[in-house]
């Protein structure tokens, strides 16, 4: 791989030397920039655009430490992988840093539909359920379409039955209460099983797992997902008058918290070291498929802008500092960890950015500034103000993208593993990936590498590298 | 459901009473037909895309009896029911004949990759391999993408080894070949099992079962089907040079044969009773999925059609017989059964129609006319004539059907049911349907009543009866 690096290097860098004019051009096309950054800027972007390291790493990630659930033996072989992989790529301070999280482990499971026929059901059991008794549980099937209709019934209609939640997916935003909260809410009336429609775009039979979170004023039940074509197959039975009885068994099992790790290695900056950009995605996923969309990509993409920065000789002003986090999917500790660990910096990040919704070619970004500290939750005027300067510096730094599509940018929305330290005042930055498909895969056992296209990955870690490299060599701020 | 059928039998006699003049037009329409052929025809095209019961007998088939694997308890159950519903629904002579069928059940069953990483498979068995060993087969993977690469190969090459067949999908014809013969042929090499990538369109981690025939030449050694995504993470594993070993569980047996039914039904007619249009689809299917596609939608549209011409009180000059046969997937012993129990009166038969390529929407018929003695494969040009004559004659009584768009005649392909019957000179017509997307779920888990779109079902119904009818009503023959 060190030689075939070389090689796409190599070629890239006989682009590049090709371009010499075109990167002039780049002063034009960025009036408002320096030139040292509009050059750099377009340099990585090229670069990026020429270079298929990144679908190969990604490739390797997904086929050798794919799935890699968070309190998993899996897991950590990908955080040592990936962590020396960064060694290889010559980037500085690589480090892992402790992280505490659960462990819940699926253990075997099944779904039957026994009335009113005998039916194989495809699911998922929800992360963090309990599993049911050795035998199983049999009962009947209550279904409603909202907690509105299920709160609408008699308080005794839920006790004893298996409730379906057949949600409608209008959004994941929308939905997704029902796959963490449908459990608890079901217990609260007396069920002993909670079922959910998928939370996703309609697939192949294919159920789509998440977390759940239970209410501790009320007993654990399990929690499973099925796919939307048993959902269907529920429904349509109930309205044509049939009982419908089902037979669930969930091996689902928990362990005491373990040590897992964030990942960590930067390009020390050249002028500001103690100041920081933050750059990543969530290195553990689902423990179905090969978390290659969610979120592979965003890792790669992250340590593909780093390599970029490193093998152009592009040395930002400020460190880029590349996070892999550790368990975004069931309990955002990774986040957290890295909040309190680096409590004393924080006022040193310029910004943090990540990429965690699939591999949807890059628009642009979504940008969120909050207030920074804990009790202060009004936006104040100065924000306010600092808001509207942060979306037009960002347009401004973004022009180099604009032959890729993503130089929009976006209010709010910037990710989950970031959301720590953008609660005390880091700007925070999301890519806005095109996700009209994603929540097809998200999830699931299809969320393998197939899916992913070599040219929107490519376009993506340009995305990446470009908005890095900008807001580690710009002058200004992002804060109020 | 009686209530049902009769509110929207009056909905639709509504219609029909609304469009007398477009009955009349329909002489116009088809200037060469008989009137009374040419009004029955627009009569129950009218009515089959005015009516909803095949969508919702469609719907309880797949419900209460999907899936129904040949040999086993539900597709004698299937029979039962259906045989109901067609008495139910007025048919004359509703009865089942036995034909003697193989059992085969799948088991439970597994494929885990060992190395380079732990990866599950998304796997099914081949309808009639044999299981393995209790403990599993372990081996190491061997890669070809064709025959001629396997044979290609050092003859030691597959000894003791996994072979997988890797080719691409370029249709069903011309892939399906790895599937039925590629246990057989890695077999002959010494390998231990065979795998093959899934005969279909990619879908969602959807593996593509079907049967496999063995070389009773060769030991017999299990065979399965694996997702086109598990199929490149081998490839790319084998690309890299990593070894690739997998492990193979599979429960499958085989028990003795046992007693199934075609089911039959009829439409008996005034003027040629003892003359026959057979019209069906196979009732049995794969163990997967609910058999919604391949074929439900073949049997609904032969009980559909049959059902509309009795409700509109129809009564065509010659019998049609709806033919429900057993048994295609794994034997096609239905159709053989069915020229054997009726070698007497095959000469009377004036067509068989079959609808067994999902739910597309129909763009006319496929026609085989064979030589009828078994001895006597040469077209004569008698045959030719008769050929073409028979096309002639197809495209004019299909008139009818332009306004649905199901009016061409194409050559050859009409069906396998009907394929013992056509190789004894009973002209032999099929569905050509719309098959751009049939692939995805051909044989999969995926082949649910929700892909069934309902618009096409009436269009598809509505081709199925016209044809049916004009067969059974026109004077002349299709045969030579």
């Amino acid at each position: 791989l060190n030689l075939r690096s070389i090689l796409v290097l190599s070629v890239g860098m006989l682009l590049l030397g090709g371009c010499a004019s075109e990167s002039t051009e780049s002063q034009v096309e960025a009036p408002g920039l320096p030139q040292e950054l509009a050059d750099g800027a377009a340099r990585l972007r090229d670069a990026a655009l020429a270079s298929d390291e990144a679908y190969a790493t990604l490739a390797e990630l997904c086929d050798l430490h794919g799935h890699r659930l968070s309190g998993s033996d899996r897991l950590e072989n990908a955080i040592d992988w990936i962590a020396d992989r960064m060694r290889g790529y010559g980037l500085q301070n690589v480090r892992k840093e402790e992280v505490l999280v659960p462990v819940w482990i699926r253990g075997e499971e099944s779904l039957r539909l026994i009335e009113p026929a005998s039916h194989h059901i495809a699911m998922l059991g929800l992360g963090g359920s309990v599993g049911t008794p050795p035998g199983g549980i049999r009962a009947e099937v209550l279904r409603v379409t909202s907690f509105d209709d299920l709160t609408a019934l008699d308080p005794t209609a839920a006790r004893g039955k298996i409730v379906l939640f057949d949600v409608p997916y209008t959004g994941y935003g929308s939905t997704v209460q029902y796959r963490s909260r449908g459990a608890s809410a079901a217990a609260e009336r007396g069920a002993v099983a909670a079922l959910v429609r998928s939370v996703g775009l309609d697939g192949m039979r294919t159920p789509h797992t998440g977390a759940l979170r239970y209410d501790e004023a009320v007993p654990r039940i399990p929690g499973a997902a099925i796919a939307f074509e048993d959902a269907n197959l529920m429904a349509r039975s109930l309205e044509r008058g049939d009982r419908v009885v089902a037979e669930l068994a969930m091996g689902a099992s928990s362990a005491p918290d373990r040590i897992s790790h964030n990942v960590l290695a930067e390009v020390v900056g050249r002028e500001k070291p103690e100041e920081i950009v933050v750059i990543g995605g969530h290195i553990d996923s689902w423990d179905v498929g090969q978390g290659a969309q969610d979120d592979g990509v965003g890792c790669i993409l992250a340590v593909e802008a780093a390599r970029l920065m490193h093998a152009l000789d592009l040395h930002p002003r400020r460190t880029v500092r590349v996070v892999l986090w550790t368990n975004e999917e069931n309990g955002l500790r990774g986040g957290r960890a890295y909040r309190d660990l680096h409590a004393a910096e924080l006022d040193q990040h310029v910004a943090a950015i990540e990429s965690d919704s699939g591999n949807g070619r890059a628009q642009g970004f979504r940008f969120d500034l909050r207030p920074a500290a804990v009790d202060a939750e009004e936006v104040t005027p100065e924000l306010e103000a600092a808001r509207i300067r942060g979306l037009e510096k960002l347009r401004e730094l973004l022009v180099t993208l604009s032959p890729v599509g993503a130089d929009s940018v976006f209010v709010a929305g910037s990710g989950a593993d970031i959301s720590p330290i953008a609660d005390e005042g880091v700007p925070a930055l999301g890519v806005h990936h095109d996700t009209s498909e994603y929540f097809r895969i998200h999830h699931t056992r299809a969320d393998t590498f197939d899916r992913i296209d070599p040219a929107d990955l490519r376009a993506n870690v340009a995305a990446m590298a470009v908005l890095a490299w900008s807001l580690a060599e710009f002058e200004g701020s992002l804060r109020p």
